[in-house]
């Protein structure tokens, strides 16, 4: 058997639109792609990322912190509640074959960090500065082609 | 938006053929409400419920103790890796709407314990004797019949 | 190096006065024997037992399930915020070395099981019936004596 | 009742000499202060400290990824077994009323991100640049000077 992929998305619970634009655009290629979106199931980017897979036909998972599957944004299909708060931020990353961190805060950073730990892929676009290992990219466009070569 | 309702089965990770086949048969039944299947995503009871689910169509979901997605039985779509060994039980519970129990060992009874300490639906089949608040049945399909009642 | 011995002591977070004595014995037998305590380390059980140890000179370390330190009982000398809510009774019979359940609803029976699933000696004081591989005993000098013996 | 402040080092399982200086020194000091020391419980900057503060006196908490108590340095006092493989950084920080971090590679970096996310004190020596928050110190004892002043 093989199993479609799965592409973590990773980023702040609240952003600008810009940031917002991107996120949407990088979950459509994800789901266009055919890899299932993995996220943390809240707002901001995690939100534009699964209505961008979730509205091109995508499966989208959020690992949500808490025990209430309503705190999922309205774009998951499948809410895993952990109920371990930051702690979560593990399985997300651990979850995905590859990491895509958009822009992001110290939690976002928290999962960079894990990413790397565990050995796996991270793709940045506009995230944090000055941590070896992250492969940078400028655009979704970019992100999807570098996942093709190495994933 | 209405998601799709998540069923939870749990069930040791090795099983007899008469277990076997009544996992199946649940597992089956459950994809074909239209639910989602969460599980621990390893042998056993796990993957009998995962086969019955799959070949009726069904989205399966295995939250795994590990980090590798190779440990998941093969009928399992999603594999969620936690890396934290039996305290995953809590996340497979948590995240089912009502929970499914099929015979079982001492991590079963885990996870009827905190289904029930959090205030989950609990029907078993062949469960833990001595334990109030198990809704028992004697057939995937009386499960059914329970599940389209309460829940 | 020798480590001290952790024994754990679990139970419910509310309880009456004949567990609460009980538990405040037990408590102290602990601390007497050399052993340091870990709980869960909130109401009930727990604070029976943290306050029969602190006050016989032992250490007390209470695994909390959420992340305010003001949630420990007072008798608690550590407290380890995990925010993990229920899965931290993974860790709190994953950290002793043998387990006294004292009475209990299904909070302390999802430890019970966890700790024989762990292999784990659990000792048992007027607790659930009908689980095999439960030690049980009258007292909590029957208790010491069964931890002196295989422990 | 007052109990005794918890102050978390974190850092990386190998070091060079000079790291484990600093690191012995850290822990020395953060045991001459009345505090006990919690960390990852393994090597290098974590056993050097519970090495620094073992033989000050101080009382040692080794939080470990693993269910082993053989993984901890010889110097934990009170090994606590997570199971929980890099989900227990997340507890480490949390059960620390302040965090130093000394050097450290990408577990340290995601733990530093981690406690910046809840909101804890973090003393950097010689750690990650480029992540404001941080408040950086040149040696143990101007950190335990900052720990003075603000927490």
């Amino acid at each position: 058997m093989t199993r479609r992929k799965i592409i973590g998305i990773i980023g702040a619970g609240s952003c600008d639109e810009n940031i917002w634009s991107i996120a949407e655009e990088m979950g459509r290629r994800v789901a266009e792609s055919g890899a299932a979106l993995v996220c943390g199931g809240l707002g901001g980017v995690m939100e534009a990322a699964s209505k961008g897979a979730k509205e091109s036909g995508g499966l989208t998972i959020g690992i949500l912190p808490g025990s209430n599957k309503d705190d999922a944004n309205p774009y998951i299909d499948i809410p895993i509640l952990t109920g371990l708060s930051h702690a979560r931020n593990v399985l997300v990353v651990r979850s995905s074959d590859v990491v895509i961190a958009i822009s992001g805060g110290y939690g976002t950073l928290s999962e960079i960090a894990l990413s790397l730990k565990m050995g796996k892929s991270v793709i940045g676009i506009g995230t944090w500065e000055g941590i070896d290992g992250i492969i940078r990219v400028k655009s979704p466009e970019e992100a999807m082609k570098k996942i093709k070569e190495f994933a």
